[in-house]
């Protein structure tokens, strides 16, 4: 698929994937490049000469005409389109070094036809579609009501019995009947007892026909507009000729708002108890969606009024907050939700500014600590419908984990706090334009090389770049097992900073927010305990299971923290178990993944709900052993190394070297 | 069951229905009292000597302590308690003459009890019911949902299987379990899917269970409050071992507000029209609503949160504008209403005053001009069950006429104007308190006797009234068969007002609003239309069958113009047929029947919707033959007088006399 790179001096020759730069070849080759302004083309280091092959020529103002004649390109910006041979000039090189190994590779997202592929069984039915009527107009002879009429020419046009229909719509029926001519387009609704007729509009608008899925994370909030139309012409998963993408028109996501009331579900829920608390959170989560909302809709230049379905998955807290449940009894032992399915409720009812016909579905729930969120992952990852034995884990503020296959699952939750989602991280930032997400240090100068999100001067680190970054600055020798920043190296990269020793990965002068972005000690503590309370997790429920990490066939891993996640990284680091790579499969975010199908798919919401209900959630604080597995986890990888053989073995090789 | 009475010196002897007074027995038997306070015992003029038997000793300040001793009675206020002999002295005869016949007696409208049993084979079974539930605490063993447990007690102990829930019950759900110590009462709807729960209340509430059922007539809007647990406990027809009914625990009405905004459906939908016109005509409805609601839940000391269901029947344009839908083609050829059947409404979506789980069932409809309100009547008085052909006439400002039985109904609806609800008379008023509903008068000195609703001073005339006053006018020969007075009587009850000729049915001074009480020529025109068109749409009806009155079985009439109706006065006015006697049926407002039946019986919701399905609407308008039909309607009772073989007998007897 790709094209062949062979980096000179250093001899390396590695595959880039079609869209990859010159530079994101360079990173997993290992091979270091001056980079230092995050792949945005603006700071001119990252010059390399193509010395073979045929490649793009960006616009690259940094260069003069002259050396652009001669071959010469910005590596971050520029793509092969033959194989090719690149020197690495001596100005790029940050030493004349190259880094000791190359990366194993990114584990990129799997595509939207990977994702819809994992499950199978499918068809394309939405809950919610839209059929055009060319009506008799009502005569002296044929003088039905305009119901009746519309229910004769469903019956005879499509075959619809037992059809019901929403009182708004019945409100406005008969002039817009008129107004239009007696041409409409009706909404229809399947129901588990026939059709449902929501919305009736002037004209054939058959074709504008919108859904809206929110994932509500604790940290994060994300939201993607579909295209149900599209996806019914074009069949599943929905992509044209050229494979891309045509049912997904936008995606946007922002922080939780009430992340100003409390980091994790437990401070919201005290917070919430306050008078006027649940009114509050309830407030702010509902504006921020629908500021969301807004965006998608002008991203993708679709009218508010054609939006026809929206499905919304969050933990069993954020679910209640947003519809303005009191989430008391989440907290108190035994720890009881007040429900685990709920009924749709109107959108306009909970504040969200769509049509007034606009059902919001919430995705079914397990527990008080296991909500729509995983159920939909597990949904959309198709682990309900396999043999196989798959750990499911979605990496967020909560650490939600889920074993098990299509005859069992058993799942639990911990605490990870938000550091996966940039929070608590002193320049941590999510997943957007701007955020570091992939780094290398040499282990020579110290010298780092950053890419960002978007390829944009350097605002932050996001969740995937920290797990990078400690993995670099652990193989690097920069901290140690315990995260402790080395004091003697010969580098002004690490400091002492007024928060302790800390990395600085790029300078005031290089980047967007005009002051140090640096990575402290605190930071990576936070980190430590994030990925312990999560891998500790998983320990438990396999040793509920009498299975060890070695028993799985399948690691799924969910998670907005960003687009890439390095499978080595979160390795080194201790997140992911040392188990071999084919066996991983990284989604993004489950959440959104199962919201997105039961938008297609009607037939889903019956396998989400026996998902719910087959699930045995067990409460990790009822277990001892966990906090001693927590314990043990508190150090990079891991205290016990038997485990990491395969790191172990990176990690003494490196230091040896 | 009554007691004879004998009066003297006439020698008329006749039987008195229990809880009737002397002198509706002495109106009955053509016995002339003087009596003009309407039967509040103000004016002390129909004083009777008892001399035999033994009667009631009700308060009588007009009476000295004396006269009471020796026997004497006010006759207005009087009951027998064992057969009686009366004597009506010289003071209280207007005259020494009686009056020349006897009244064939009053139809009383169908008890509850008679009403109820028109309909077979149906069982208490209301749509809403309620349960109590005493549920084990959540524990860390069982701890289920809030929801899942209540779903574990429905099922366990009332066997109910597929429960759904509405949002707002989940919403309160879990801090009202805890505050209540896990004992709640959960209000069920029994839907199509099987059970819904929609309400749940602390403690066991399982006896107050209220229902509310609304008639909204385009004059006059009345309202029930029914006790729904006290008919599941007793049994229908609900009644306890005394008969009396225990589950109407209150009745009120009022004046269509909208009244104001155009007497007819016709006036309404153009007011409509207008900017804010709909909305203006749907608030002052639904105000005049919830103060009948207030009302009745005052009479009868029950919270406004213990009503769980709702029933609305009312003609097509009435049930439109109520609900804001625009009527406009309701009055635009080809006349087409928008629904016929309209899905539940929350109560308080529609700006009614109840608990937010309250739904409003809505009456099925037939067409523009065939309302749930005919639908109502004709389920509630079951002609949708028998062989009998039934011709069901419903009287009020628009009189709607269905003809058929349990295998074919037909249908039509013509413009009577207000009279009826006593709309467009001088001094008409509806029928409550003070309200003059029995006239006599005398042929000699064309006294009259009045009594009125309640027994109060007389504030005006109902509609039984007026029917019952027109009758004695023309049967005394004050006016003529045109409706004209005669001008040469010697009386000064008839004279020359600022509206015409009138005759004055209560002096200013012997009632309660102070002004002399009459009724004018213009006020009879109006009844003349009025039962005019009634007649005629019933001709065109019968006519399209190819039958006449004599082939009806059965003749239900209902109407809210009072609690009785004389159906010979009918019959002599020719608002009714000249059939037997014994064909006529009663049944009070038809409307608010088939509303009480639904609130107590889940299973006719499906014979309501039956009956809206197999009628066959006439349109009037369509038959030329209605006008030549309404034109020969226009007389005394009626220019055929050959229609009226018997009633012609009795007025030329009286003129012979």
């Amino acid at each position: 698929m790709g094209y062949k790179v062979r980096f000179e001096p250093a001899g390396r020759e590695m595959e880039l994937a079609p869209d990859e730069t010159i530079l994101q070849g360079a990173m997993s080759a290992g091979v270091h490049i001056n980079a230092s302004c995050g792949g945005s083309g603006t700071c001119g280091k990252c010059k390399v000469k193509i010395i073979k092959g045929e490649t793009t020529v960006p616009p690259m103002p940094m260069l003069q005409a002259w050396e652009v004649k001669e071959g010469y390109r910005l590596a971050c910006m520029t793509k092969p389109l033959t194989d090719i041979v690149v020197e690495i000039p001596v100005e790029s090189q940050i030493d004349s070094s190259v880094l000791r190994r190359e990366r194993a590779g990114f584990a990129k997202v799997l595509s939207p036809q990977d994702i819809h592929q994992l499950v199978g069984g499918w068809t394309i039915d939405p809950t919610v579609f839209k059929r055009y009527l060319e009506l008799p107009p009502a005569t002296k002879e044929d003088n039905m009501s305009d119901l009746a009429r519309i229910y004769r020419a469903l019956k005879q046009e499509y075959g619809f019995d037992r059809v019901s229909t929403d009182f708004r719509a019945i409100k406005k029926m008969s002039k817009l009947l008129r107004d239009a001519d007696w041409k409409v387009t009706v909404t229809m609704v399947l129901t588990r007892r026939g059709h449902k007729l929501v919305n009736i509009e002037p004209g054939d608008t058959v074709e504008k026909n919108y859904s809206i899925v929110v994932d509500i994370g604790t940290t994060t909030v994300f939201g993607q507009l579909l295209n149900l139309h599209e996806c019914q012409v074009f069949g599943c998963p929905g992509f044209d000729v050229d494979g891309a993408e045509r049912y997904t028109l936008a995606v946007a996501s922002d922080y939780n708002p009430q992340i100003s009331y409390g980091e994790d579900v437990i401070s919201r829920i005290v917070y919430a108890l306050k008078p006027g608390g649940l009114e509050r959170l309830q407030e702010v989560v509902v504006r921020s969606i629908n500021k969301i909302i807004t965006e998608l809709l002008k991203m993708a230049n679709v009218e508010r009024k054609y939006v026809s379905h929206m499905v919304i998955a969050g933990n069993t807290t954020m679910t209640q907050l947003f519809l303005g449940m009191n989430p008391r009894y989440i907290r108190e032992d035994p720890y009881v939700p007040t429900a685990n399915f709920l009924p749709p409720v109107r959108a306009i009812h909970a504040g969200i500014e769509l049509g007034d016909h606009v059902h919001i579905y919430m995705f079914p729930m397990v527990a008080s600590y296991l909500g729509g969120d995983i159920v939909s992952g597990v949904l959309g990852s198709g682990i309900f419908q396999r043999d196989d034995l798959t750990l499911y884990m979605d990496i967020g503020t909560n650490g939600e984990i889920v074993l098990g296959n299509k005859d069992w699952m058993m799942s639990a939750s911990c605490s990870a706090g938000p550091a996966f989602e940039g929070g608590g991280i002193k320049f941590g930032m999510r997943a957007t334009r701007g955020a570091i997400e992939q780094v290398r240090i040499s282990p020579d100068t110290y010298e780092p090389m950053i890419m960002t999100i978007g390829r944009a001067r350097a605002k932050g680190i996001c969740g995937s770049g920290l797990i990078y970054m400690v993995a670099e600055l652990l193989e690097t020798g920069i901290i140690d097992q315990s995260g402790k920043f080395m004091h003697t190296l010969s580098t002004n990269r690490v400091r002492k900073g007024e928060d302790g020793y800390e990395y600085v990965l790029s300078w005031a002068g290089e980047n967007a927010i005009g002051q140090d972005i640096t990575l402290t000690e605190i930071d990576i503590d936070n980190l430590i305990r994030a990925k312990g309370a999560i891998y500790a997790g998983c320990k438990v429920l396999l040793n509920q299971a009498d299975m060890t990490f070695n028993d799985l066939d399948r690691l799924i891993v969910a998670g907005g923290f960003g687009h890439y996640i390095d499978l080595e990284a979160a390795k080194i680091i201790g997140l992911l178990p040392d188990i071999p790579e084919e066996k991983f499969m990284f989604v993004g975010n489950g959440s959104l993944l199962g919201a997105r199908l039961l938008s297609f798919s009607k037939d889903l919401l019956k396998e989400a709900e026996r998902i719910a209900n087959m699930m045995t959630n067990i409460e990790l604080s009822n277990f001892p052993s966990f906090m001693d597995e927590y314990v043990a986890a508190m150090f990079l990888p891991h205290t016990d190394e038997t485990a990491f053989p395969n790191i172990m073995k990176i990690i003494k090789a490196e230091k040896a070297a």
